[in-house]
């Protein structure tokens, strides 16, 4: 049916092989050559009311479908930790997403968001208590400013559902409903001020009379590597240190036969989880342009992002595979932790770094995900979920790499569309060490915070009495979480020794755990 | 590196502690002080046929989008009602959602959509059987008729699907088939026609030569915590009442100690369909604007619609915890039947409250939840998901809170943004008691009509010989709904003694359990 | 309360039930008389620049948001899958559907999109390869180049998902990594490039100076169930003859009692995995207008999707019922399968049919589902959860059916809107038999030419030596792909025979199953 003579096939056939690999040296010479010409500035438009009113309402629905995203992100949090924990921790696992979930809503309606997106001072917002008094719409983005909180909301969530990630099996739920208060309530909005408030101190860095003013650069982080991952990392790695790991945990480095995490209890639900994740990035990232006018920002964005999990996954997949822990086994948990190291790494860079950036960036993130996850072993830090190597270390990198990888093009987004007059530019694009300076003083300034404020209160909690002690009971902890704090077996007709019925009629019969 | 003094801090923080404590005096006074001065009527626009395209593409994508979020909600239904099932009852609540959700699709184009929303009488609309004669958009809404028929088939399904919840376990799958037919070809889609469609006599209730013309006031149910939800869940209620409870199903007034639901099987699966139960209701009440050129409306809402939730879910929680049955335990069902019961109670007042009116109605539902459950337990109904009082019982709660706490502020909601010309103001905001009235008749009119009209479609369904019965055949029953109407186990590697295949050859081998 | 008089509710009645019985026999005529007039043509409107942005930042956010849905049916495939699959086989189904996901992005980026979407010649595009050189826009569409590149991603994604169901439980995992090379990198872009490429020659067939001038019609497939469903189904069927059923698989011609798929080891996934796939469509075949400009077009596309998954699944429910093998039970497997055959059906004539054509060809689907699962079974192919009947045989079916049921009104969509001046007329409305034939010459020569393309692909691989051998060792299939090849179980804690710690200690501790 087809004409097409041998020749010409062979032809084709040298013409694009050629296309590949000729493509491929041009794309490593652009990586090489510094001084790429920058787009020219936006022009200054003016807009009758009306398209006024219409880019506000595309940028509006772009940022709420977005927030939607990004709560929709809950859904995997809770099935991936639920599925990497054992089953005696699962129901207690999800009770903490859910309330949290819950707690989040009324502190970050109350004080969190007055903390961290109202002016202030360059260290916390004191105005929109309560979402009192608050404008109609957000600053100068022309977005409704409920539609703000709400976008906003959900990125609070998201850091507050990290932290639980790495101590899991052994948090008291009293325990954790302190300490959420803490880092929902304060330790993020307040240390997210200082990124993102309209008067934040890191925000304004660099700029003309503000903080480190012969810097020129201020600290970016897109969408928050750092204020959303690296907070929630790093508070995590705070409680974990604190707690100590689980009763019965073995490390590699005591057992290199029976050593290392316990299994997963539930791949199948981790690694759905792992997808939704991926899934609600979409809005993470894209949305946090705050507008759709900018639509080859938007369209980059989700690009590099998904490049970034793809290179993630693979290169950690392949680094296990290669060097163990589990060698000549492609293992779901690194591949799994990989991508998501890789999503959390973009999270800060997206909007300034070329595909080819990312995917670099991103394969990088996977190697952090393998060393990070081998060193809490060595440490004899107990993360079940990887909480810390994926969010704490590849939060750290995905922010740095802004230093390296900025790719000279892209610089502002606004309600109107791209600004590029001012292009970000980093060191592998002859850029400089600027950026990488100010991505520095940026993420070690807020990981530092974070250890040491997180850390603080972790340890005042867990010197509280029983049962709000940070640590739970031993005995609490040997029955396992769910029986004794939630009174429930999360596959209940799986259990044959306990009688779920009955374990804790008010007073009539005790739970014989807690007697 | 920062710089500091300590007398700045003290300063700052008496300031930020002054003004939390402020604002809620300001807003306590708020709720307190009646007769908030109204919004300027929104000015009458002229709008260009291009603009008036971009309206109507904009307002499209954004009904879309929240049609197929809506739609979404399925996959959590079918996971809150499955997780909250007995392992032996699972596949068929899987293969009941699945048909419901096929057959609705069916009936909802010959004849549910006609009968809700095309004109008729006060009673029922009788155009556009099988959408033939349907005009190319749907009323003033610049919406295409198809993406309007979308979205309102997604709450059609939504409300098929509820109706399932409290009939969990002991109904035959041909009577399932029989009531789906009864609910969502006629019940749904004409009582809903009553609020909701284009002459139903409570939606033009109390205007000019219509029913109750003297009371000033419509019904108002703005994304249908009556129509979808109370209708549901009254259904559902009528249904666990003609078919009684579980064979083997104890009460805790019978006996304390054995007493209450049995526990869920799969608690992982029923908190994630929680989560995506959530995260659809962002295109549930968003959506129901039908307008994102209603910015401002459209973000209040996504922002209400969490609050109440995170409220209803923790009063809830805390209530459990307190008061028992689970005292002591922070249990997993009244969490997230509570979080559910705020998303029912905020579906109908969402556009008309303030978000601290949105707390305080969720936190309402978190008790109704409460005292709805252990009602049912005093009753001995036997309702294995909580439908009855999430979906029944806040829905009845939800309607009449936009009578206490519309804060009257706003009013419509049209394509090309807010009608706040004539806002609803409810009791808590000086309104005086015509805007509760009207909620009342609405939702006493509608809770009869479905309880009456239900139960007698029930009771009729459970008169017919088997296997058209409402209730399941005994034997069927105890060896489990999946065997027996599905020749399947959900998990077929966890049984031992049974030998799922060749169950059921058509003829060859009989399945013992229908022989 | 309401007074209605009995008469008048007889009227009623008569007036509505003549109504639905009226609008059935016009629409049956409808169906019959041919030749309805067609819409007048799309006039030609000049906009302004900024009208123009409006235009594409709307487009944009529209397939952004699609991309993102389509991407999400990946969380729906790996649980179909899982759930479908022996609990041995879970883990291997997990690491594919992630694996493959983070190989196509790379693939997609370095060679996928430049073949399939560049301009070349009329069967490979050549140019974009690292989307270098690429411009801004995607051709005339007005999209970013990267957000078109993502949306064109997902279903790359898609496509290469498929190939693994019927692949599942005996596929080495290195056979699958290479595989899913030629897969996603080769044969998906390539045999794409003919249909959906700028210069493809099934894309101009018919069409003035190119292949088969003469027809008048080119081959369409709107949202791709040839290019994205037969392929991967086909590339599925080829891959499963290839590698023989699984170890122990009994055919229902050899054992009518015992054989059979094996029962799914999770129906509760696999049912929600089911509606997440349902729900990804919605950005799968709405969002293949890439124009959201084109109103009617997207909730046309919308409800047909809808309807035809509804008839899908009633109609394999019911075969299934009656006509066995499982007659007697509502069988989840065939009506999940039937929903999704319909899915896939109305993927290529979404855009161009009228809902009733699309229940009536979701019918047929849900017949194809019945039949060829049936077929499968006497031609002893092992294929775990139907890909070959629902994404091989629904997609040749559905991309057939547009040439019975094209009613006659639409014809092509645009940037800024729907051009209905040339519309697409199928058998059944009229149009003769060219729509017919140009369908059936586009479906057989990519059904051919994947056959067998993808079969000599996967017969190479299989003679490859262990470990990269398409088929895996006899043992490790024994043991499971799980233990084998990721050393892990889907539940470790339900195991009780292996000892999963320590299983694969790179040198120190062989792994027994390797040994």
């Amino acid at each position: 049916m087809l004409q097409l003579g041998k020749r010409n096939w062979r032809i084709g056939l040298a013409i694009f092989f050629g296309k590949i690999i000729g493509t491929f040296v041009v794309i490593a010479a652009m990586m090489i050559i510094p001084g790429m010409i920058a787009t020219p500035a936006h022009a200054a438009d003016t807009y009758t009311a009306h398209e006024t009113t219409f880019i506000n309402t595309v940028n509006t629905i772009w940022t709420l479908v977005a927030a939607f995203l990004v709560f929709g992100m809950q859904a995997g949090f809770v099935m991936l930790e639920a599925g990497f924990a054992r089953k005696k921790e699962t129901v207690n696992v999800l009770m903490e997403c859910i309330f949290d979930t819950c707690l989040c809503g009324i502190l970050f309606w109350a004080i969190g968001y007055a903390f961290m997106f109202s002016t202030g001072n360059a260290f916390i917002g004191y105005h929109w208590f309560f979402l009192s008094g608050a404008p109609a719409t957000y600053l100068a983005t022309g977005i409704p400013i409920l539609a703000h909180w709400i976008f906003q909301y959900a990125f609070a969530d998201t850091c507050s559902t990290i932290v639980s990630g790495a101590m899991i099996g052994r948090t008291s739920f009293r325990g954790d409903i302190l300490y959420s208060i803490g880092i929902t309530g304060f330790i993020y909005p307040i240390i997210g001020h200082w990124a993102w408030g309209p008067d934040g101190f890191l925000a304004l860095m660099g700029s003309k009379g503000n903080f480190l003013e012969s810097l020129g650069q201020g600290f970016r982080d897109f969408a928050g590597s750092t204020v959303v991952h690296t907070i929630g990392g790093i508070a995590s790695l705070a409680g974990a240190i604190v707690l100590g790991p689980r009763i019965g945990r073995v490390f590699r480095r005591d057992d290199k036969l029976k050593g290392g995490l316990p299994p997963a209890h539930n791949l199948t639900v981790a690694a759905v989880g792992a997808f939704i994740l991926w899934f609600g990035w979409y809005g993470f990232n894209p949305g946090s342009t705050l507008s759709a006018m900018d639509m080859q920002g938007i369209g980059r964005i989700a690009a590099n992002t998904t490049l970034a999990a793809c290179a993630g996954g693979m290169v950690a997949m392949y680094f296990a595979l290669w060097f163990g822990p589990t060698k000549g086994k492609f293992d779901v948990g690194f591949t799994v932790n990989g991508l998501l190291g890789g999503l959390v790494a973009i999270t800060c860079p997206c909007y300034w770094v070329s595909p080819l950036g990312a995917i670099l960036l991103g394969a990088i993130a996977g190697v952090v995900i393998f060393v990070g996850t081998n060193l809490l072993e060595y440490f004899r830090i107990d993360d079940p979920v990887g909480a810390v190597p994926v969010h704490g270390l590849c939060g750290i990198w995905g922010t740095i790499s802004l230093g390296f990888f900025a790719s000279g093009e892209y610089g502002a987004t606004g309600p109107t569309g791209a600004d590029n007059s001012a292009p970000v530019k980093g060191l592998f694009y002859g850029g400089g060490l600027d950026v990488l300076k100010a991505q520095f003083i940026g993420s070690f300034t807020i990981t530092v915070a974070t250890f040491v404020v997180a850390f603080a209160m972790m340890w005042i909690i867990n010197k509280m009495p029983n049962p709000w002690k940070l640590r739970v009971e031993d005995h609490g902890e040997k029955a396992g979480l769910d029986i004794f704090e939630h009174g429930a077996a999360a596959y209940s007709e799986d259990e044959d020794e306990i009688d779920i019925q009955g374990l804790f009629e008010g007073g009539s019969v005790k739970n014989p755990l807690t007697a």
